[in-house]
């Protein structure tokens, strides 16, 4: 037969699928199933978001082709949100639209990066970022990030992994999948390192709308001086507003940034659908306080889990954030893997690998606690504490 | 400032924008703008399938995550639909749902070629399989398809062109410009081509429903023996059912092909949107016969773009066929850009250059005629017969 791209080829299938698989095995012998694996909100959407997307996608207006770069109204709205968020001056220019987060990912890195180049990241990363670059033919450099060090990466290494061939350094705040949130101050040291070094800063931050601190800046990234020159930053409205299954995301970057990807945008898909576009940028300002209610919820799960963890012999939990936690297992010598699936299938808990985040990773699994109430998280406490390999 | 990716700086902005700006400037002196132009149905969806998209957008269902390969109901019914028009034994596991078309010939030379590999393409071509191909660093080569041989190529032409970088054969039936229709009997020449040589065929087959002949099979290439070892078949919902804004386009091939796409769709954007997959999985049945007028009235266009062409001094119609029609301009020595966006200004007719869809196509305009309804191509004759430049 003819044959295919052996980037392509030896890039392994997609994780989230396999781990469902293990999960399917389970019996329910220990009560139902808790889905730590993917990370999807683990309540509903609000009944006004169904209802916005419902009109929007029977009009008329959302059937033909819209703007390559975004309706102009969640440009706006997004915008006016951001510079809210961050106390700085963005505008519907800075804002390009994406069906979903890792398509403002793949976007981004093209628009700096093509095949014999190479893009910095994290290790432990998230494993769509590297799978992205490796089918691209784009290099991949690692700098570790320890538990001592909250899995937070120090600025010397990454300087000193700064080769000619890297044009960007990708990071993740809050992180996935440790939940480490990076400190603004770190934030902007590692802009500086990029800026002087010509590389662009490519920041996800599609778990953004959880910090722990409602009030608080998550960067001050935008207000430097020529931040357009070295910064993009990404988003996704999958979580927040919970609508995963409507593909919605967001890039940040200066209008020439804008401009790049408009040009890969029109190749991937022309343009993000419609319909959920204007229910979105409706959605912005209507569900800001139901947005807050459930940041709050998701803080009174992170504290359920550490509770929980905290009295769990063996279990440690070394980084926990805005949806995640990486928590290390007591099982030494075994694979993160095959906890992961003995978890799955005699203790019905399903999480995410560490070992599928990057070599060295095995101790640790990644709970996508957000999806659980806290009930279910601590229910946790007896499925794990009474699992055994 | 950072640097951007030199094959994203090199490439040309979107066309169709351009294009719009310059219909933009018309001052309306001659009629309402009649907007020949981005391919678009020029009537509305059908009231139900509206009704079908808002049920399924509001409905809680469709915000979690998808299957990435796409909903089983909307592979199901689109792998039912198919193998009534090919005659041909298509199931679900060989239909990859993407969102659009665009993205389906992303996807589909993204696992069979990489940067440094080449495809093959007509001269003229869809611009944006070129400008998709030099994005990724894939080299294209070109078959010239002459206005004498009807916009088709020669068969050992496409054999010359064949050389050991050449990954994959892309065609375009209905051709997108040219309208040309693809003869079952070539298709499977080239097929054989293919097979023999070790490339892929992809077939585009974006204006598949719109062929003159409602009851004539589009091809038999899905009948041939291990057909699955070197043809994929591309197809957009956007033109049969009105609903571009929506991005919904599929992928047929093999269960091999399938299972390398899936691994580039989850990178790029995990799964199409779901809302408008099971809209439409439950439209395709339910809107055949309303399809099968449009088809008919698209055909009406057709020959009332013949009729009119026909009266006009130095204007030939070249092609012409389910969507577009290739004309020949009379303003011999000024280029296709020239003469377009004249047209657009004074006369206010928006249509594409030829010289958009590759070198030599100077003498011509795309008119994609589907868009403007019979009254609307009759009223083109009298813009055209008084513009001059």
């Amino acid at each position: 037969m003819a044959g295919f791209n052996p980037l392509i080829e030896s890039i392994s299938p997609p994780p989230v699928p396999s781990v469902q698989a293990w999960a399917r095995s389970y019996d329910g012998a220990k009560g139902p199933l808790i889905d730590l694996s993917q990370a999807v909100p683990g309540y509903p959407a609000h009944p006004h978001m169904l209802e916005l997307l419902g009109k929007a996608a029977s009009s008329r207006a959302s059937t033909g082709y819209g703007p390559i770069e975004g309706e102009a109204v969640l440009r706006a709205a997004y915008a006016v949100h951001s510079a809210g968020v961050y106390h700085a001056a963005l505008t519907a220019e800075n804002v390009h639209i994406t069906s979903g987060c890792n398509q403002a990912f793949i976007c981004a890195v093209m628009a700096v990066a093509g095949a014999g180049d190479a893009v910095l990241m994290t290790n432990p990363y998230y494993f769509n970022h590297q799978t992205t670059l490796a089918m691209l033919g784009i290099g991949t450099k690692l700098v570790a990030c320890s538990a001592e060090r909250g899995f937070l990466p120090r600025v010397p290494d990454i300087a000193d992994a700064i080769t000619p061939e890297v044009k960007a350094l990708a990071l993740v705040s809050p992180n996935n999948p440790t939940g480490a949130v990076y400190p603004p101050a770190l934030l902007d040291e590692i802009a500086d390192l990029c800026q002087s070094r010509g590389i662009w800063l490519i920041l996800d931050e599609t778990y953004r709308d959880f910090l722990p601190d409602a009030e608080a800046q998550p960067h001050s990234l935008f207000s430097r001086p020529d931040w357009q020159d070295h910064i993009v930053s990404l988003y996704s409205f999958s979580k927040s507003f919970c609508i995963p299954g409507h593909r919605l995301g967001a890039i940040t970057a200066g209008p020439q940034f804008v401009r790049q990807v408009a040009k890969i945008m029109d190749n991937l898909q022309i343009c993000a659908p419609r319909a959920a576009q204007t229910a979105v940028a409706e959605a912005i300002p209507r569900l800001k306080s139901w947005r807050e209610e459930n940041r709050q919820e998701i803080m009174r799960r992170a504290d359920a889990l550490r509770a929980v963890v905290a009295g769990l012999a063996g279990w440690q939990l070394d980084a926990i954030g805005a949806y995640f936690a990486f928590i290390r297992h007591p099982h030494e010598g075994k694979s993160s893997a095959e906890v992961a699936q003995a978890l799955a299938k005699n203790a019905g808990v399903s999480c995410i690998p560490g070992s599928y985040f990057g070599e060295g990773q095995e101790a640790y699994l990644r709970f996508a606690f957000a999806n659980a109430d806290v009930e279910g998280i601590r229910a946790l406490g007896a499925r794990l504490s009474s699992f055994s390999l």
